[in-house]
């Protein structure tokens, strides 16, 4: 139905038959223009090119030199600029023998974790301070509601790697040592508040750099 | 019990008893300003007037010269100011004897069609690979989940009109063969994701002013 | 590529290669099941037809013969399982001459208003007393912010038609006069809260059949 | 496990293990930036400080030396920066003997209100017209959901205090004897839309300062 | 323009003349049957009466002979059951001198604390380990955004009492030390994943009633 | 200050402390209750174990004897009951030399996908028809905006694998060619709405299945 020798006739017909319909697709992050609680302002489309979609530094190993013996790369809206307003993003962590991701939350966000390889025992705690725990194996995913403390230890005896999927494209990260004990906190108001002991409280700051 | 001769002094009291209550009733898009993943910047209140709600581009006739022998006008935010925010949109669509609305989809909303003149056949498809399909008169509606293809055919021996409803003010519009055909996709990897045919590929490529 | 002689092995074949993938593109309501927050239960999916998703009662022209002048006719998922869960919603009002849409607000959702037929004066009030007045001929559409009291006026000599959409499948509806006269409200609990005197609103209250 | 004599060699590769995760936990109003659909710009994170989050506002009762002898004070986000698009909003109303919190909506959110002090009779009208009244004492809390018709009256012999709580940051705040009274909306249209008596909307108008 | 004798046949007609307009205006939950992500099923309309939207529980204070010196009364969609699906929710501390309201999130909500009496400190930590902290007076109100750790002391010689509001009607409520101390998660998970000396995780276990 | 010989009634005194705060964290899915548009009702709480979040079917590689040389296996909500209502899901995709993932659209999520094993070229396309087409390589990420169509092709030499995170747990999955020919969608239909030749068609309903 469509024989025709004018094809570029047609063409320029066929655009001309949908009237003003630019829509917004996506909503690449312009780092440099105002943020809303929706998330970044959009890059001017016409400057989007596939470079924006793609990201590639998950793709290296974290460096496992560290107190956690884990490296953990986030690709976060705030990174990533394609995500921006996409609802989803991705994590690497890289645990080392011994390696732990520490008790932690993300305010924003659910989250599955993914084992690439090794041997990772994982748990979060409900509301009700139930125990929900499980070694994972190669393969294995486990999801954690959104906003539960929750945390994942290497304990195999080889180096395990893990991506980690999460509900929205700014999930936020609140890691229980360093929000106690990496700040000025006082001390006496997190003994109140947590009914740790003072002198270990004292000793968490000292070992993280926390003051007060 | 409002017996008063002092009138403007109660309204001035009365105003003075709400403080601070400025609120947004509505964000009429400023489309000078950035935009953000929930849509435009508003446009400074003072500025804004009844011609920011009121639109009128659709009361008037699509051209149905073309390929599809259909005009469609759009009243989506990025042309209608006063939607921005609102999650609402219209579109009017004319379909000339013989007028197809093309298969497509609305990444970012439902639709509701719903019939003023003619008989026109509509159908849908399902995940599944189910087909919705129904020959619509006048004053009939149908509704189009979210983001799955669906199309238009006016069946009947006059002109067709029909109005479309969204449930966004930015429902996006993906068109199938534009999509596929009218860009510099690779003809190769056009066969391999879709197992059409490269003759037929490279026939609709010329017919629509595709490269590659 | 897809040369072969055995098509029925291959999609067996293509249907395996997808594992589990059932997902839910819709939820017609069931009316008999329980209801949510976010909607009616859905409808086994086994029964769900075409016609669940086809509604043909806004193309009966509504009865004028009443108070209002006016003929409303809803198509909100209550009435149109289809559209439950989708966001979306429509009313068709036909207006006598002298007809009107009384002054009423939407809770839920926002609202379009096409002409279709006749001279309609239209109007919606902000949260700061301003009012958004226009008088709207066939073909315009003026949009009402949510859940501001708005209202329309037949101010033409010919009959009036309109349809409206709603960015919710279950807007909600309150008419201002019968919300304030066609019930038990006490008569003082009224003049206190809306300075209406109390002959006026005992005079609406016999009218609309209000008590106390 | 933490024995170490180089705490801040720990703590500098504890930091570096985590990269780039630079997050939004919240989203303080910047009242000078661009506004969108989801609420305001955000102020810069580097000088927001812990005064964003508190307000004292709400600590003062308000003047009711007025014509609803009440004083309503606001804590939205378009007073209190720290709101910005966390959901969650608060007001206070100081009711004097005989003082009313007029018929009103709020577009935007659900609200509960929290007797402090005095006995106040709240109610709201369903979209079905039917009434929900009670008399509240000290320590009760009663819900009027989103965007119906409600109103408190201190039917007491002694002030009364109470704190609203509002399910968004931004609620909005439609009063009905203002909206409709004290604009410039024709008599002509309110009598036609309200039903309600020309010489009681004359009265009215002249009582709040509207005209034609 | 309503003089009539015949109101009784005008109400009629006008009921007719809005057709099928049943709407969801509210949800109140019903315990009994099925839970949905959204909340619980809705109770059957014919059976809701005002008291389902009106709770007195929070009149009561709560009793403070505890190990926090605080009593803790929730009004969340789980006891309240007009609240369901209303996205607002209330709670009351009564803090006895030296009371605390220990470090504690919700994942599902942010909160606005309002001090009634007394003199509370209060703060949360951010994802960058930064703390927001207040001494707050009679009247204040600071507001935690959604899911980060915070706290309350009363820091005053006079019991305290406090109201706090929530963006959800089911806010959840992950308290620390519970959640570390008052379950089987093993001492040896929960050093390595919190850094906590082995000897401190026991001495609390021991005071709270966990084991392993 | 937590020095006590009597944990347990301290433990029994805390519990006291905080009444009624039963809240939801999850809504593991139950199968065999209603559905609603927000998803499956909830296992009763009593019964979910840590087994209801985690999944090991995305484990086992995907059998790519088939048309497309590829195997692709989900963990959506419908088979992955922890996942409900959390707003994220993961599927895997196994892709022999020389395999696709073919044209598809997910009508309700955002897609990431990450590359474990392989070279594959992915590309979507935008409303506006652009083209956005990039090689990606073992840890690379790229993101497709929701409801957009886009595809995979194992390019390189050898198998690829990699898994794709959702933005939602019910992300929807239309496959362009099965939508198209693997239904009774009739042939002029399709010819008419994609411009596709009716050979071509029949060609390919009767390779996938196809009727009418």
């Amino acid at each position: 139905m469509m024989r025709t020798s004018f094809p570029i006739l047609f063409v320029l017909s066929l655009i001309l038959s949908f009237s003003y319909a630019a829509v917004q697709d996506f909503c690449v992050a312009d780092y440099t223009a105002p943020q809303g609680p929706a998330g970044y302002s959009c890059k001017n489309p016409a400057n989007v090119t596939v470079d924006d979609f793609v990201y590639s530094a998950l793709g290296v190993p974290g460096n496992t030199s560290n107190m956690i013996k884990t490296g953990i790369t986030t690709a976060f809206s705030s990174q990533f600029p394609g995500l921006n307003g996409l609802g989803v993003a991705l994590a690497r962590a890289d645990l080392a023998v011994g390696g732990v991701v520490p008790m932690h939350t993300h305010h924003g966000a659910s989250e599955i974790v993914l084992i690439i390889e090794g041997t990772i025992t994982a748990g979060f705690i409900s509301s009700d301070n139930k125990v929900y725990l499980k070694t994972l194996k190669k393969g294995d995913i486990m999801v954690f509601p959104q906003g539960l403390l929750h945390f994942q230890v290497n304990v195999g005896d080889t180096p395990a790697l893990e991506f980690v999927s999460f509900s929205s494209d700014s999930p936020g990260l609140q890691i229980l040592h360093t929000a106690l004990f990496q700040n000025n906190l006082p001390t006496d108001l997190i003994t109140r508040s947590t009914f740790l002991d003072t002198a270990e409280i004292k000793r968490l700051k000292a070992l993280l750099g926390g003051t007060n």
